[in-house]
């Protein structure tokens, strides 16, 4: 407890302790925390770790007690082996106050300028509904949310989901549509995997064919993951290229493209497909409320970003890129789609369908390993198309539209050249002259305007959005030497406007002006007051099971507190409204903090550098492969390709190596749950010569820390081979030991598990990349703008993984922040607390169900599994003990992974004693229940599990024919009374239903059940 | 509708709208929303009117037909009087974005300059915790719901404010406390009539004793309201009063005091109370952590501001007071107190309990007309307290002491003076000399630092809070000259502490230190980490109904939208963090957004001046009526007492006139709800050489508006009178007509009612008053920092109502944005559509309820009276409907009031109308089932009515004896589904079992039920 009890107030002096002596006279008969001051210290004031760690003292030596240790260094010492545990406590900065690190975060802040942005290329100022805002974005009700695997506590955000669906569907004309991938970048990766995956044969060399006027940080992403596929891609001018190419596996055209021009590609997409090729276009949803969308001119995938349908700039991300395809393709469609299903009582509910994440985890077959959506940006989105509605985006992208065409009149009166052509809201322009030029650059740095600056001779671009003001225009003007026009002369605008006719690239009454109708079901047309929003949002809300109700232990997922103060940073405008693009001067404020995290997350990993490109935990480990394989590469080893992949790694991982290029060999695991280090020698003996690396977890996916580990790394480079390690874990290790430091090369780290980035419903995720320093000249780089860490002398990145330099930059103040606020002490007090809790449960549970792996002191990790495999005379599945906790109130945890049928838990540092003890009290309760079916005293099939989760409906339904009571089915334990009751949003869903029925738009409000559904004129 | 289609994009040219024709093509069918444009005009872009109105234009439409006009404009006729109906538009500015009034209101945000506040009297810097900021301050499940008088779907906030009274208690160290006041100086005021009221013989001039330190604006407060009440003050020092003075009847003394003073009063209490009079306490929270109670020395009141318990400065507030009395006092208490009582099924439930309201609205006895609490701010300081419990509070309060004990120290190594004496956290230092003195205001003002001036020469006040770091402490040094001590140099620390000793003031090991418990219960022991408290705020905001959830009809109380945009600047610490008596040239920012609201609402109700310092409605009204008294006094009419008021009068009228030292003289109403000119002009005749004024509201309390109320006016002031008119039904007039045209003198605002404050649970309100030019020098002043409109050439303030100078000045931007949103077009289309919800729901209930009240068109105006008195054969009241409403989902309209057993509803724009029909649908349908009773086919004690609400815990048990169906009770409409449902908290509550057994701290934990309160062992 020693450690648990050293916290001081950072900035007083030690010299001052003789004062404090005083100070415990009139306390200690009131101190009963966990920061509970010693004697001679001052009492510790507004200390962050009581508020992130859950159990205080008292409960802590209670816990401890039940686990037969003296101490939390006792039971570390314990758990972790001794070879690799590390005594030092961690060089991060001494702990602040949420008042002192909200002073903090307003000084970086300010170093970060905020400019208007025309940049575009993707990403364009949005104005964020405040109703959106508050409700969604910074309400802990949305975001503190998982992933919605238990479809029926997540039928609030799977629905929105769906208006996200259906708005992507609406808009591009094509039928299936996902709900979100990370970027746009990655997106058009996706569309090329996807069309190569669709490639019959593959004996001809697989190619790509991407238009020259794509946005250059997708065509970036493509050219990585297409070296390492095997893909050929051609970038050229899409009027002469060879669509007849043999191998041509797909053709990407955008749409309006790059440069702003808005194109037909009929002819083009019609001669690809002839060739048996996909066409898939880029595009934007604005733009299509005014332009005839890709579904109709035939194209077969459509995507891009939502991001400026109400998300902010971020400086990058997170954003939801969107992405859609014809019927046919619908099961070739990467990342999550919800879909409708039916439910137990034949009701209308929303699940993941076509287990698109299972499908693509299909280990080293994989062609993806996208495992996370942006679901809270993908809702912001989808409200914000909620809320316009048809006429009210129409509406805005006419008003983007119209300015965009009195820019470009203006333009050309004040001589500079504009191409022939329609266009949208993008416009590059030549300027006349030099002068003329350098004048341009100026004035906009005057008038605080950012622009694109093409390496052409004289060349801007200028992007127009929603937020864009008649006075905005006038800067815009007077940036290019145009006339001024002020509000107040009349004349001067219309003078300017009489000059516009269509064929200046006006939309309006052109041929690629759209007459489809979108977004015509009722939820996009019945919420324009914000009292009707509100409540849609609040109703959504009520549906779904977070953090701020329960525990959520899902094992392998750290769902841990997402503080308040590590989130408000995001909402600032200093971070906010920052283009990605946006020039070096305006970003110090995001450098200096993308800095200190680096440092603190070095210190925390024992690696030398971390590049924050990646934003899901999958393409980190997919970029840290490729940092292996191109360090390999440089030391003549390039032919190393085989990847040893321990039989119980996560899926992603056997995913990650197979587009990476490698090769995967599996290696055993002892029943113990240990890797077996006899067949690692084996298999490095074996593929010596072209062992490239080991993926491994640590602690491993057992929840256990393997003895082993600092051999088994030893093994591996004395093989020539590297050592990838998950960081998932990493929860287990923070302050403890270090990856970096006991042999692993690199590891990725998911900021929304151990960093404390709430997981947001399913998405944003962020996962960084930590490397030793002879991997460090490969971290990923940037098309466009290089990322600080590929600046250095001797970088040579292996290519870039995401559309902006340092990913979904905009939350990693929330990681910050946690490192900031908790401090080295406190940093390993959560991983002990963390270690702590899974062993209390464990030791709680054992006597009901069997604990699988424990180390040989008897104690697991940061999560443990239950083995629910087997109960004789009882059919019962971990499934139905999954949904039945939701009837005590609960979100399940992780389900058969890594063991199938069984249930991983993992209660992070943030949940009390108390709370631990009510979801013991829930399993236990439940082991119960099934005793009483193994015994005969409970029907085998029409029982409490079978039937769960009940619902408020089937509960207070006049009607109750169950053989048990309605006491029995809602409220099965005393604590769990009618005020603390959690009700699901439905009866437990129809999986096998709904893969075999897609649909994955909204349905007709008519519908009130999946019968409904299937009557065709409900259909119409 | 026309003017509902002329809206444009502010800032566009009108020469642009040719290029607008165009626009339409592409927009025609899909345009259906209330803001769609005409086809010459540019679509609508964001237009915030069609977020605040609830209808669109084709259910405005509807809602016309069903009513039979053609028009708004028509439906305006035929309401308000066509001698006050005003054409002319409003001269408000243009309607903003959402996104530009942001803009605008960082630009005026940035002239306000945040300092850090040592000024202290009564206002310190606080850490307001960002879970309690996010999760109450900024979620409209707490900020939107309406004052707990529908106790059983409030029971949350209610019990947030039994936490908050428990704490009071708990700190005062008397038994029995209230759920706050408006601010420190009305408690002040209250705790003066309090003592007063309790005086029994009032033959001698009753007298009241106030110390020369308490703070100069309490003082102010009591010296204005006792000077009306007939109360003599005396000033003076507690040490030398004659406490045998005759007619004494309280003394009140500050603890600390304005001086930081700790002084021990015991005899003087002692002195006082032998003479039969009351002894009342100014205190602290923070400090009667580390200080012995009020209630321990024997105080009867004790008082002060909450705001330092985690509620920000806000530029003087909304903040709640605190009071608390002796138990023999429990029934004199001013304000509202939350019981506990039992409910139909026996469980423990809150309410508000004693009936404060009704009492002290016991219309011309009353001495005080307190009407709001500020709950809102009441349950931040509640959380507050909950999550740092009694040891937190402690360690908080302890380093606020040390850190002055060492400023001490430092001024006097720097040569100062600081008398003799134990303080808490305030100094008064006299510095050394003149040039020191000024030194030491420059090197303030260089180092950002705001400290109180003293009018005493050289002498200077310093308050310390929570906030303090070393650095600050370093930087007050540098202020007065003495030794910096930088944290690297331990010795100059230690030096400067080892000369402390206990009698330089500290409290420690003093006679002065509390000894006794305080915050033991677990509710203050049980929330300490963020998900604690996270979930414990969550529960009880799911207890509750609010805005959130569905429309709020209370007639009279204006429940319309509290948009986010207009919500979020006062988030923003340039407003959150001045001090009320901050210097101008800080507060600048204020300044202008307060300059600008004034002349807006000068616009809005033609009136000359208006002062923001009423904190309230009934303050207003009490504001506005000494405003009369003060100019009556001018002219030599000061002998003018009589105050005609209408029987319909809301209750406060009367109260605040008798409190304003008027004698109230009733006027009668025709059968149809009109004054009664005859007898108006009777009484005038009567008392004409006595008249002062009249008190009226307009429309009538009834709902109507009334055809003679400019004759009215008129005939008032042709008798020398003045007319006051009460602004609670302001919403029915914006933008139609304005009192200060058609005659009257002086009204109060409700500010949280037409302006778009939000009720926050039951306050904070603000009710600015409206004069016309005669009464505007009167306007109330301020003893410290005197409102701008006093400083005007001729004024002659008549006092000062409110602590603060511009009273709660934090919230002020909310009303300031929903002016500047709307514009003058919108500004009248909420008017007009609040009158048709009105309507429209008045004729669809008409055929089931009889409407009171029309005018002789058939039409009311922006609310109705729903006549509910009799339904032969059921014994049915109106509160049986209200409580039935909440089973449909809703919270019941206001009942009995104006009329007993009626229900008066008021929907307000901002309800569309499918949530009109929804509750005109619930409505009706409760019309069915009390005529089953009515016919005998429903029991008539145990019916649906008489059993509502029905609790969760009922429709789920699994005993059903009710005569009816479970789906009855819970789903009696068929959109009433599950997942729409709203559950009640309790059962109905009794409320005569509250008022006879009253119990207003938390109850223990064990309690269940009410016999658990009653057992003695659980009580311990």
């Amino acid at each position: 407890m020693l450690r648990l009890t050293l916290r001081r107030v950072p900035s007083w002096n030690q010299n001052l302790q003789h004062i404090c002596k005083k100070s415990t006279f009139g306390l200690s008969k009131l101190t009963n925390s966990l920061s509970s001051g010693k004697p001679d210290t001052l009492p510790i004031i507004e200390d962050f770790s009581r508020r992130h760690i859950g159990p205080n003292a008292a409960e802590v030596e209670e816990m401890l007690k039940v686990l037969g240790v003296e101490s939390l260094d006792e039971l570390t010492r314990k758990t972790v082996p001794e070879d690799i545990l590390d005594e030092r406590p961690l060089k991060v900065s001494a702990p602040m106050s949420e008042l002192e690190l909200a002073r903090r975060v307003n000084k970086i802040a300010a170093k970060n300028k905020v400019f208007r942005n025309y940049i575009g290329m993707g990403y364009y100022d949005s104005k964020v509904p405040p109703v959106i805002v508050r409700n969604i974005l910074e309400n802990p009700g949305w975001y503190t949310s998982y992933t919605p695997y238990q479809a029926e506590i997540a039928q609030g955000r799977m629905e929105s989901l769906i208006n996200f669906q259906t708005m992507v569907t609406d808009m591009t004309g094509l039928p299936i549509a996902n709900a979100s991938l990370l970027d746009e970048a990655t997106a058009a990766a996706e569309a090329m995997a996807l069309c190569y995956r669709n490639m019959k044969k593959k004996q001809v060399t697989p190619t790509f064919f991407v238009d020259q006027a794509v946005f250059p940080q997708s065509l970036g992403v493509i050219l990585t993951r297409a070296s390492f596929l095997g893909v050929k891609v051609v970038v050229g001018d899409y009027k002469s290229f060879d669509y007849n190419t043999p191998g041509l596996c797909g053709v990407l055209f955008q749409y309006p493209n790059s440069d702003g021009k808005v194109i037909d590609y009929t002819e083009y997409i019609k001669a690809a497909q002839a060739n048996k090729a996909l066409a898939a276009c880029a595009t934007d949803l604005l733009a299509l409320t005014m332009l005839k969308p890709p579904g109709e001119y035939g194209f077969d995938v459509a995507f891009g970003s939502a991001q400026r349908f109400g998300v902010p700039l971020g400086y990058g991300g997170p954003h939801a890129a969107f992405f859609s395809v014809k019927k046919s393709l619908q099961r070739s469609i990467p990342g999550r789609i919800i879909g409708v299903t039916k439910d137990a009582d034949n009701g209308l509910a929303y699940r993941l369908t076509l287990q698109t994440r299972e499908q693509h985890i299909k280990r080293n077959k994989a062609t993806s390993n996208i495992c996370t959506a942006q679901a809270l940006l993908a809702n912001m989105a989808a409200m914000y198309a909620v809320y316009h509605g048809a006429e009210g985006l129409y509406s805005i992208a006419e008003k983007v539209h119209h300015s965009t065409c009195i820019v470009a009149e203006g333009a050309r009166r004040a001589g500079h050249h504009i191409d022939e052509g329609a266009f949208f809201d993008t416009l590059k322009i030549k300027i006349r002259n030099d002068q003329a030029y350098q004048d341009a650059l100026i004035n906009a740095e005057i008038r605080h305007i950012n622009i694109r600056k093409y390496d052409e001779p004289n060349t801007i671009g200028i992007s127009l959005d929603e937020t864009v003001t008649s006075e905005d225009l006038d800067d815009l003007l007077f940036v290019l030497g145009a006339p001024s026009v002020s509000a107040e002369n009349g004349d001067n605008w219309a003078n300017l406007w009489q000059q516009l006719k269509p064929k200046d690239g006006g939309i309006l009454r052109s041929k690629f002006e759209r007459t489809s109708d979108f977004l015509t079901h009722p939820t996009f047309n019945n919420y324009r007051s914000e009292h009707q929003l509100t409540r849609y949002i609040r109703y959504l809300e009520k549906k779904d099971v977070s953090l701020v109700h329960s525990m959520i232990p899902l094992g392998s997922c750290t769902m841990k507190l997402n503080a308040t103060s590590e989130l408000t940073p995001i909402s600032k405008p200093e971070f906010a409204n920052i283009h990605p693009f946006a020039p070096a001067y305006q970003t110090q404020g995001f450098f200096q903090l993308i800095k200190e995290l680096h440092d603190d997350l070095c210190e925390v990993t024992g690696y030398d550098a971390v590049s924050f490109q990646p934003n899901s935990g999958a393409q980190g480990e997919y970029a840290g492969l490729l940092a292996i394989r191109a360090y390999q590469h440089d030391i003549g080893q390039g032919h190393r390709n085989i990847c040893l992949v321990p039989v119980s790694a996560h899926g992603t991982n056997p995913a990650s190596a197979q587009m990476a290029g490698l090769s995967v060999v599996v290696v055993k695991t002892l029943p113990n749950g240990e890797i077996d280090m006899k067949d690692i020698i084996e298999k490095c003996e074996k593929y010596k010569d072209n062992l490239s690396c080991i993926m491994i977890t640590y602690p491993s996916t057992y929840g256990v820390f393997e003895p082993a580990v600092r051999e088994l790394c030893e093994t591996i480079h004395s093989y020539g081979g590297q050592v990838y390690l998950d960081g998932a874990n990493m929860n287990a290790m923070v302050g403890l030991c270090k990856p970096g430091k006991f042999g692993a090369d690199v590891s990725h780290l998911n900021l929304h598990k151990t960093f404390c980035i709430p997981h947001g419903g399913g998405g944003p995720g962020v996962g960084p990349i930590g490397v030793k320093s002879h991997l460090a000249p490969f971290l990923p780089g940037h098309e466009v703008l290089p990322p600080i860490e590929t600046t250095q002398p001797g970088a040579r990145p292996f290519g870039q993984v995401s559309a902006a330099p340092y990913g979904s930059a905009l939350i990693l103040p929330i990681s910050w922040a946690y490192l900031k606020l908790m401090g080295p002490t406190a940093l390993r007090s959560a991983t002990e607390v963390a270690i702590l809790n899974a062993n209390y449960m464990a030791k709680r549970l054992e006597k009901h169900y069997p604990i699988m792996f424990r180390n040989e002191n008897g104690f697991c990790a940061h999560e443990f599994i239950l083995d629910t495999r087997s109960f004789p005379g009882a059919n019962v599945g971990v499934m139905d003990i999954a949904k039945r906790l939701q009837d005590y109130g609960f979100h399940g945890p992780t389900t058969s992974w890594p063991v199938v049928n069984t249930l991983m838990v993992e209660p992070t540092e943030s949940e009390d004693k108390a709370e631990l003890d009510r979801y013991c009290d829930a399993l236990i309760s439940i082991r119960q229940e099934i005793q009483d079916i193994q015994d005969g005293k409970a029907d085998p099939v029409n029982n409490v599990l079978k039937n769960a989760p009940h619902t408020m409906e089937s509960v207070t339904a006049d009607t109750w024919d169950r053989p048990y009571s309605r006491k029995q089915a809602a409220y099965p334990l005393s604590w769990l009374t009618t005020s603390k009751k959690i009700w699901p949003g439905s009866a437990r869903v129809d999986d096998a239903y709904g893969d075999q029925n897609v649909f994955c738009t909204c349905p007709p409000l008519e519908a009130y059940s999946i019968s409904d559904l299937e009557n065709p004129e409900v259909l119409q």
